[in-house]
């Protein structure tokens, strides 16, 4: 994954844990795409500052993530979903009692990893 | 739910964002039912100074729980699994195109609340 992408997915599930004012820096950063200069004027502080503040806040989203996975837990959950969504579409057809049988244990295994 | 069983789970959940001592510290008090004083020994500390880490770290966990909600998403994801398998169980009867259908679109439902 892209370094910027990657940051902004985890400024959406981790930027509760961030400031007021750093969630609005990393905010205008990642997703508005101020450049630092811009924010800097915003925020009255220097170019190094807000620099400083990114990459500080950059540092915490990664350490958070390497805790407590979440990424990774929404990307699983995210793929389960779709899996579930193809084996319905299979249950849909009219099939046997046991190939219907099989796809609904299939689904509680796929959910089993929820 | 009570405040201790609360706080066992917080752990759980968000106990990687606290530092080993802290827990340790909070491992010994609520899971392993060590007492203060108990704690303050294998810790070459004063009570007081466990108490106060006990307290610092519960506010933690209740305030990193406050933010990011993973108590709450933890309980709707396990009562979708609950409720998937209901679904299931109903699948797995002997019953029309129609029931079955309607059955499907209500499990594509539960699952678009994960």
């Amino acid at each position: 994954m892209e370094e910027r992408f990657l940051i902004s997915i985890l400024l959406d599930i981790y930027g509760e844990l961030l400031t007021n004012k750093q969630k609005n820096i990393m905010n205008f950063y990642f997703n508005e795409d101020l450049s630092l200069s811009e924010i800097s004027e915003l925020n009255n502080t220097s170019r190094q500052a807000t620099y400083d503040i990114i990459k500080r806040c950059q540092k915490l989203l990664l350490d958070y993530d390497s805790k407590l996975g979440l990424l990774e837990k929404e990307q699983r959950i995210s793929q389960i979903k779709k899996d579930i969504h193809i084996k319905l579409e299979e249950l849909r057809k009219d099939i046997d009692i046991n190939k219907k049988i099989d796809i609904i244990e299939d689904i509680k295994l796929i959910i089993s990893n929820i």
